[in-house]
């Protein structure tokens, strides 16, 4: 891949001269020459200037494949809008696949839309509109309208036709859904079924009746499921009495798994991974929320220790061990954490009840607490020769951990049984929580064995 | 879906019936008539001597298209294969696509393979042999060698005649990529090309001469973010005097970036989340090799606060502030963790040099560990009516959140340079060792301000 780095650099290179040369027939052909994506990547490396240049030297329908690439991952989106001619971008946004505009629309200032769509016509602003509508992350603000269908009742002949006079406008073709009188969706055949099939075979005949549609309502994350286990290009998308209102393509749905995937991260590590900027204040900024909010919870923990100082000054060598029990429980309960995180999100044992997950997770808690708990009493106990310190430490320890990972367990699971996302539920709270509940059992266990232990 | 769901259930139920009492031709038509993908949800659902039945109505053919979705995932498989006559394994085998069949036999005793292979035709056996030869994670291991090649001298009509004759084959039709005599990758052809364009234009006009192709070595990462980039649904696969050896399909994509966020997410939990098992016991083993690393790293910080025992006995108001700087100190450093290990993983800024990229996470260090040290100067100080300590506290807070943050971004840096996954450096490996520059911190400020906050 790197040669073809090179190469791209290069032409870029030339494009920006024709661009500033005016060789307006030049930078046409060289620019539509090249892949969506990497006239995006030129693009986006313009400066306001230059894109200017651009505007004047294609027309909005070419600019819209680029921008069907760009989308939303863009953060100069509105810039880029904004400083068209609001008739050009509007005719730009019609020229795009509807979704894709709706991504780009959702990313404005929402007083800047009406403007946009009171330029297109009515057929176009009518399709944004409603898809606007959708909730964000279901099946519906996904899904495009730019799919083909086609009655049961003809031959492969005709139905080959349809697509050909569809295909330049379709964002997929290699599915065409069959619907009945109704627009309510009965059937599917692949293009490679109108390639193999005779051409005098009927549509009714060589379709497949077990369509695998997703409801407009669904969850993008049922939605990539179903992409998963069944291996689609593109499902159609109905709402619930059948009528075919959308498809969703599996290229949304890659960016969909991504998104899930660094919301999962980003919840197990406490902080919004995705909006990576190179500047410390910023980056500082987006920290400090969680960490002062965690600070307060370990002030808990710290009033909780204040409350047993006593001991601690009767018997110092308490203070020794309290990292090591706070900091394993931890550990115990972040592992349990992203188990039940990844078993809620891939799983389907809705049949298993919240008990059993439940008491599986203390039980998995207990034997690691105990093995755990040996080790430690067995090497405090030859270190400090004092096994009954030993048996504190390890007994605190076995119960910290079983405690830990019921917390990292049962937060996730009553999470989703609340409605919320468990992948939320971020490791440095439960390894803050599970500091409170530690310090508590540690400290308890000690001060009933105060007077064994201490020579 | 749900209502899917019901009626796939009774559906299974009547395929039971029908294979207990031996009701072949219903068996195979209601069979037949499910999605592959369901077929292996009834097929994994079965007892062994059920299975047997399966084998007996169904042509190894038949029970390869539902093989092709089950694959990897499955850990029967080896059950499965070694439970089938050889030569009905090995003709299944050849009959599905090769690189579903290379990922089955992956999973298998290295010793079975051969067998296998000795009952397939020769052809069949080499394309297996060659494509078990590449090494796991890169293009190579997930290529297939279903694909349609033409040469760029003829017409649409007769590269639509050579498509149709491959299409039942092939893994995807959706592109077909034109090559030279020497089999060297010169263009791409799109199934919409075919279809939409004039049935006498010559493939070399039509044709895309600029092709993104990756290499057979290219690790599966990059492969994904050159779909993730450029959203197609398939990518040729080249050696590096850019002969074709094969394609890469999209389902083989979703898996990666699927397995890619396991792995990230198992790293920063330090647990490997994708070994569900439901047995605590099983559970317990997977987490305990961590969990007993981490505490006898932790027994290092346990020392060296035993170092300081003495200060503690003189003011056992140490122990109390403990756990909240070893606690906010290694949630800053696992937040610091995730930033570097999802930069690592997304961006292409290699021009940015390593010292820039950790001096940026130090000042993002400095700038929260101010805020959180003031902080806690405040509130320490107002609590005990000691500002002082709170200075003490609030300083050894601000230098471990800068320690930690420094060793959560240099640590997968350097395992980056290093050649190593940066996402194997584990959030509790992370808070683990920040627990111990913490300490060291926290008593060294302690023992020098020691005369100053004692009242």
């Amino acid at each position: 891949m790197d040669e073809n780095q090179e190469e791209l650099e290069q032409h870029f290179q030339q494009l920006r001269t024709e661009l500033h040369q005016n060789q307006l027939q030049d930078f046409r052909e060289h620019f539509l020459d090249l892949h969506v994506y990497d006239q995006g990547q030129f693009y986006q490396g313009l400066s306001a200037d230059e894109r200017h240049l651009v505007y004047a030297y294609l027309s909005p329908d070419e600019l819209a494949d680029m921008f069907d690439v760009i989308e939303e991952d863009d953060e100069h989106v509105e810039e880029y809008l904004t400083e068209m001619r609001p008739r050009y971008a509007a005719e730009m946004l019609s020229q795009m696949y509807t979704d894709n505009a709706v991504d780009l629309l959702n990313e404005l200032d929402k007083k800047l839309v009406p403007q946009f769509l009171s330029y297109m016509d009515s057929e176009h602003a009518n399709e944004i509109r409603e898809l606007l509508h959708y909730e964000d992350e279901t099946a519906g603000s996904l899904m495009t309208t730019e799919y083909v269908s086609i009655v049961a009742n003809q031959t492969m002949r005709s139905a080959m036709y349809v697509l050909k006079s569809e295909a330049e406008l379709a964002e997929t073709i290699y599915y065409t859904y069959v619907v009945n009188n109704d627009n309510q969706l009965v059937g599917v055949i692949s293009l490679r079924d109108l390639i193999i099939n005779d051409e005098d075979a009927m549509v009714a005949d060589v379709m497949s009746e077990r369509v695998i549609s997703v409801h407009v309502g669904d969850d993008q994350e049922d939605v990539a499921q179903t992409f998963r286990d069944y291996d689609f290009l593109a499902l159609p998308v109905t709402d619930y009495e059948d009528h075919l209102l959308g498809i969703v393509t599996v290229d949304d749905i890659i960016d969909v798994i991504d998104d899930e995937a660094a919301s999962d991260y980003s919840g197990l590590a406490g902080v919004n991974v995705d909006e990576i900027s190179e500047n410390p204040l910023k980056a500082a900024s987006r920290r400090l929320p969680w960490l002062i909010t965690l600070l307060f919870l370990g002030m808990t923990t710290a009033t909780l220790i204040n409350h047993y100082e006593a001991l601690v000054s009767k018997a110092s060598i308490l203070a020794v061990f309290i990292s090591l029990i706070t900091g394993t429980a931890g550990n115990a309960g972040t592992q349990s954490l992203a188990v039940a995180v990844r078993r809620l999100a891939i799983s389907d044992d809705e049949d298993k009840s919240f008990g059993q997950l439940i008491l599986s997770e203390i039980l998995t808690g207990l034997v690691t607490g105990l093995v755990t708990g040996v080790t430690i009493f067995v090497i405090v106990g030859i270190w400090k020769s004092n096994f009954i310190l030993g048996f504190v430490i390890g007994t605190a320890m076995m119960a910290a951990i079983t405690v830990a990972n019921l917390a990292g367990s049962f937060i996730p699971m009553l999470m989703e049984k609340l409605g919320f996302d468990p992948a939320v539920a971020s490791g440095p709270f439960i390894t803050t929580l599970s500091d409170l509940t530690s310090v508590l059992i540690y400290f308890n266990i000690a001060s009933m064995f105060m007077d064994r232990f201490i020579n």
